[in-house]
């Protein structure tokens, strides 16, 4: 049995950090599949999804290690060409990666205690995102 | 209702990047399924998979920031070991990650406008390549 | 059809990487499932899950490649808050990703000849660590 079901928010970009663990396990919860996995993807070439635990420091410090690793003050040659502005925002999605699956059994996502679902927008202004859910089981 | 595929595709190693969307397109078509999930794997462990805008601004800009973030020219206990002079090529590979999964509904993948899938081989030299592709779906 | 299993393992912490090949492929010989996905989730926010070719050397580089890139001896807010003194392990959790994919026909995984699947345990002290496996298939 497969459902698609679509999360839609809003972010401010810049390396903004949305915990979407309450809409993805609002959207399960619409569904009768008592076991199985959450296939999770966004799509758009500036932002990606992973999971932390959702405490203003840890975020605060990852959105630090993307400064460090992937700066956004250095020239890129997407932004040379297209004058965009945002080819750190391309490079670090394409870094952390679009794609994430979660398990569930007994209508219950396998997550860890701290553990949430995010999506990171790397986008130099706010945008609005639609991510795919897929739950497929049982 | 499941499909494997094969996608076979030759790279020039050194961080070449190759866009597979056409492929995965093709191959998604020849299928009857109409929604699920493409599954991605690359086989191997000096190549990753993702997605990128794929323009060449931006592939240069990802092939940086390897190359600032796990260089060639440092010492590696691999190379030291084996002589095989791909280290960076193994550590970039189990950074960036070897599979990917994109939605699909209506035979059309979730892929935004702007957003491709991509085959990045950090290998030392050209390389034949094999990506398992597995259609779930209904 | 879906089967759900538990790898339970127990890491050194400190960036050690387990090698769970083994049990991966011994969860999947214990199901009547011929083809299908291995699906791998690591529960909680300081461990994460790729593949490597697991040899010593290129153990020891990926371990420096995380020293390197998100360091344990930089100030973290996480730390400053909390004094659980693993920001950096959540960071690099959170930047490799919980989850991956393994396809497999003929009840063989579709790994490449030198790649194994790991875990990769970030957290600054041992643990015992339950990866999530779900094989879906027929």
């Amino acid at each position: 049995m497969i459902v698609t079901k679509q999360i839609s928010l809003k972010t401010q970009g810049n390396c903004d950090i949305v915990d979407i663990t309450p809409q993805v396990e609002q959207k399960l919860a619409e569904t009768e599949i008592n076991s199985g996995t959450a296939i999770l993807f966004i799509a758009g070439s500036t932002a990606g999804i992973s999971t932390i635990e959702y405490e203003s420091g840890l975020v605060a410090d990852f959105q630090r290690m993307w400064e460090r690793n992937v700066p956004q003050g250095i020239p890129y040659d997407h932004d040379r060409r297209w004058g965009d502005g945002n080819g750190h925002a391309h490079v670090r999605a394409s870094l952390l990666g679009a794609s994430l699956v979660v398990p569930f059994t007994g209508r219950r996502l396998s997550l860890g205690t701290w553990q949430q679902i995010i999506v990171v927008d790397f986008d130099n202004r706010p945008r609005s995102r639609q991510v795919v859910m897929q739950i497929m089981g049982e």
